[in-house]
């Protein structure tokens, strides 16, 4: 480690760049080399994703334990890439060595989506005459193509066509204006893009016509607003300053905050990676999580006329949470002191680009940490919090998802979801009734009901690699009411049920019971309670997957059939629905379902494993989330139980401290003095 | 409302204070004035509350629809005395007209435990030959007595006892010195105090005796952590200010604040009470709910060993939350520009007091309101949020309840309620087993698995008193996977239940279909969605109530039976446990099961009706909840649905707009212009 911190000073001495931590993202150069030395082999490749295939495990772990006397591992970039005829590579060359080590053709796969894959369809759509014949039929004149509007997702999977034509579902919206919101104009037709011979190969047209909405635009952008009578003046500002600067330190991509000390890596498919986190509890340095993600997504809609059944999003396979992050220079997201760190990835010609400000890094103040005061004398400590937010922004098309890994100063980690953005919606007639399946938001404007699941994956390392995950309920006690052992049927515990095997590992979500899961080391018991360290996993916003089992959604998203999984550690496991997630047929299902199948009785006991909890809501739409949606927050903890031998928050110096004794804690001179207290608040 | 107005400006121009809003708490001299009234007639009592006896719905609904022309309802004092052999009366006190409008001698029951009461029983306990002894047992010299600490908590229900003798149980702890927290010294054993004589009047004493722990102390005050090392120097200063000062105005304690207008009150019992909540939807003054408050808790404790199920402490209805409230002016509770109100009460002698800075009112900054970037072009709106929080504090022995009523410029109202404080502890023997009932946090003590229950009661008022409950999960869709209506299996939908009758109103929780419940007026109607505007509460910390059904705790707390009850408005019924609340046996159970019970078939449906939501946690303590718990969050929201036509808050200016056209809004000249977009986020 010395050595290693040593190097780091050296080169920024002597002005070269540091080598890259082994989980940094690959830098521009980084790729442009990958691609300069895949290009010697093979040409008239497209690339579609070139990111860090990161180190092994096994590997990686003994680098970090000692990486002053291990080998460090190379740099290797994970390559998919598109040949002639939609031909898909997939592979990996060692930057290192300069040379390519693994080259697949993948038979049957789609890539995701790329947002330069999806900017083309607008053009192409516009100038179809077919599409123009259907835009013609709803009242929209070919003088107007200008005006029509796409947002284009992938298909999904429609049986009509398969999995082997590169495919994108194009969903049809016009513009009066161009500043006008589209989504108050949603076409009744969409159109079947053929990505590689780049042309609309099929029209989906309803039985029921829809012609384009007669209302008037219904818009939130400030000249919208200006135009209604203007803004509201009575918001007086609420400033945030940090005069002194931030409280935590980088060393590369390394953040050391408080007692966390966390690797924040960035891909284009999970976005934010949090890798070796750490928490140094008074001089030992513990491990808690190996690595954070969010693995995946689906947001199936509920409305089952044809084709709605397609539009079921997995927003991170399918177009990658990197690849449609927002660069922090436009739009300001956060206050305060920001640390930003920029986002790399490869275009489809091959050349490196750049996403700046793609992580915001800050600290919030986070109200009361601790407070307690003594009801007889009111003497009373008091105690104020921060908390780090580690975030990033995406546009899915419509919609947002704001994402904030959050770490406390009490050993908890918090991930944090806003929705915002716009809701997805399709037309509707006069006096249509949506059956249930969506609401009339706006005239002629029709919600669909929709599901936002995330697939949050946990790599544990609580107190090192070996874990059990269980379980846990709130139960009642065995005895009835007036028996010997429970007179008053007041008796309750926590009932633990270990998810030993991958094929046990299921459990689903029970408000009832406040049912959590605990991530327990049982080699290291905690002095005190004689438990088992752990981390328990908090997450009250678990609906079920509400399409049904069989059908196309269960079997393409087979991580949301439940909350949980566990399936013991394998290094090829990091996507939950499959590497290449457009047009699965879910037949069989890929990803969790797959590799759980594949060794049901793996043992998950006191070993490496990862656990995956899919989370969400189910939104049922409204007037009041159109034309754009009031931030809608889910969010989820990861807690120490049994971690600590006491609140490892204590050392956090108080607002102030008063004690039985008369003596109170002077705020300014940092010590505790024996005057009497009296009031520190401003009025 | 002009007369009204006038009346207040000329009061303010003349010296003389203006009458005080119908809805105001009592004043320090009412409530001396209700005394005086009272001693006029009867002597000898000591006062247990004297508190607003709030005008009937009815008379004050008119007054508020037309203050000028309507009679304003008098002031009217509820009282609770207690007189000699702990006699109890009820009266009410017209202040108005200065007499005594109601007087009566309950017979049966005990009020509430005020501090006075409680701060007795340490010094009595102290000096108690039996309890002597019994230190000495467990290796407290005589000498070492003051040493000796209790928490009184009322009874709870014991039936050896029964509820005509006024009791408290006094759970007992050591400090070796007065600074020590005694929480890390519980004693075995458990004296009962008659609040009438004074007097110790039995001692509940454990088979298994366990001497006074021997361990260290665990303190968490400033001096204890000097002493260990001292406190961290790399935390700098987070500074929040709000330069031109708050953003909303007080008319009394009404508070306008956007959008909102509500009305402060408090009382010794729920605390904070809102009243008349409105929301001004583009001139049209909307109501929102007519009141909410937090009516009632329960937390009881799973240990079944005698006499621990007497813990299941009714915070609210045995000792007032208005009671327990600190003053914040001893501890800085907020940050920013604050203001704050007190909280006047009655104390045993009759005298008013007062509590100073009871009531905490501030606003914070809440992040992303909404942001949306076209993916075509990067134009993007992005706009933060401000949210107004009315909040206070209130110690409940060992625990404290952080309460914040929060108020969101997209029409959401938020109760978040934050726990921190100490856990209540027993004592162990080494190596005892606490058989699962509690965790060991620390050697020899013993933290008892507890839940926290709380009811919320909701009077809505939505568009009018006119309202109905409806029960809404998220559902499957009828047809099978394949069949023509579900060929893909994706349809889902918001099943509703109508919940019609006070006899059938009861709803559990249910997290795997994301269950909420909606309180809508049927009579108006969303001219988009064609469906009845409502208010949504979305609430996710729901568990069961753990006690046994026809247990102890499962009869005195009916309303924590199920997360909803519907009442159809009774002005009398404001507390689900019953007016007097400590020393029932829960047969039969008072307050919600009695009113449901008496008239169950009465009609909730379009009626004036009450919404009652019991939620909380349960904890399993561990060793980092102590020796003092970082504050554990718990929150719901009520979210408009269908309520507005349109997101309510477009009007708030954004950080940042720009258009695709190729405008933005320029913040500081607060318009559009033309110019191209560019960075705005300091680095």
């Amino acid at each position: 480690m010395v050595l290693e911190r040593l190097k780091q000073v050296a080169s920024h001495v002597t002005g070269q760049s540091p080598p890259p931590h082994p989980f940094d993202p690959l830098s521009e150069v980084e790729i442009e080399k990958a691609v300069a030395i895949i290009r010697k082999e093979h040409d008239g490749l497209f690339f579609n994703a070139i990111t860090l295939w990161e180190p092994r495990k096994s590997e990686m772990m003994k680098w970090v334990a000692d990486p002053d006397h291990t080998p460090r591992p190379h740099r290797i970039a994970d390559v998919v890439a598109i040949g002639r005829g939609s031909k898909v590579y997939d592979g990996h060359v060692d930057l290192n060595e300069e040379k390519i080590v693994h080259w697949e053709l993948t038979e049957g796969v789609q890539p995701l989506i790329t947002m330069e894959d999806l900017q083309i369809v607008e053009t192409i759509v516009r100038k179809d005459p077919k599409v123009i014949e259907q835009c013609g039929l709803i009242g929209i004149p070919p003088e107007d193509m200008h005006k029509v509007y796409c947002d284009p997702w992938t298909i999904g999977y429609d049986e009509r066509f398969g999995s082997n034509i590169r495919l994108q579902q194009a969903l049809m919206y016009f513009r009066p204006h161009v500043d006008d919101s589209q989504y108050s104009y949603p076409l009744d037709f969409c159109p079947i893009f053929n990505a590689d011979t780049q042309e609309i190969i099929h029209i989906d047209v309803p039985k029921v016509r829809r012609p384009v909405n007669k209302a008037p635009p219904n818009n939130y952008h400030a000249a919208a607003i200006e135009a209604e009578g203007g803004f509201r003046t009575d918001i007086k500002p609420i400033e945030i300053t940090q005069p002194e600067g931030v409280s935590f330190t980088m060393e590369g991509r390394i953040i050391n905050w408080q007692n966390w000390r966390v690797h924040v890596g960035f891909n284009y498919r999970e976005g934010i990676v949090l890798s070796n986190i750490t928490f140094n509890d008074k001089g030992n340095v513990r491990p808690v999580f190996w690595r954070l993600s969010l693995a995946e997504m689906v947001v199936p809609y509920g409305n089952p006329e044809h084709p709605h059944h397609r539009k079921h999003a997995f927003d991170l396979g399918e177009y990658g949470g990197g690849y449609m992050t927002n660069s922090l220079s436009l739009g300001c997201d956060c206050k305060g002191a920001i640390y930003y760190m920029d986002a790399a990835f490869v275009n489809r010609a091959g050349a490196a680009t750049t996403i700046k400000n793609a992580i915001c890094i800050h600290e919030e103040d986070a109200g009361i940490l601790f407070k307690h005061t003594d009801f007889r004398d009111d003497s009373v400590t008091v105690t104020r919090a921060h908390k780090l937010v580690i975030s990033h922004i995406f546009t899915a098309a419509n919609y947002e998802y704001c994402v904030y890994w959050i770490f406390h100063q009490d050993g908890t980690v918090q991930l944090e979801i806003k929705l915002t953005g716009i809701l997805n919606t399709y037309a509707m007639n006069p006096g249509e009734d949506p059956q249930g399946w969506g609401t009339e938001v706006y005239p002629g404007v029709n919600a669909h009901n929709h599901q936002h699941l995330f697939c949050l994956r946990v790599d544990p390392n609580i107190d090192g690699p070996s874990n059990t995950v269980f379980e846990v309920d709130a139960a009642r006690g065995p005895g009835e009411v007036g028996s010997a052992e429970n007179k008053y049927g007041n008796a309750f515990y926590a009932k633990k049920k270990k998810l030993a095997t991958q094929g046990s590992s299921m459990s689903d979500y029970n408000g009832a019971t406040s049912r959590t899961w605990e991530m327990c080391n049982p080699n290291k018991i905690n002095p005190y309670s004689h438990k088992p360290v752990s981390y328990k996993l908090v997450s009250r916003e678990v609906p079920e997957l509400l399409p049904k089992e069989g059908g196309l959604v269960w079997k393409r998203a087979g991580f949301a059939r439940h909350a949980i999984h566990v399936t013991k550690y394998d290094d090829a496991q990091i996507h939950p629905a499959g590497r290449h997630v457009p047009q699965t047929s879910g037949v069989p299902s890929m990803g969790l379902p797959a590799w759980i199948a594949a060794d049901p009785d793996a043992s998950t006991d006191n070993t490496d494993v990862v656990l995956w909890h899919t989370f969400g809501i189910t939104h049922f739409p409204s007037p009041e989330d159109f034309p754009v949606m009031p931030a809608e927050p889910m969010t989820l903890l990861l807690r120490p139980r049994n971690f600590f031998t006491r609140n490892p928050c204590l050392d956090v110096p108080p607002s102030y401290s008063s004690y039985p004794s008369g003596g109170k804690w002077d705020k300014t001179d940092r010590k505790s003095v024996s005057a009497k207290p009296k009031d520190c608040c401003s009025k």
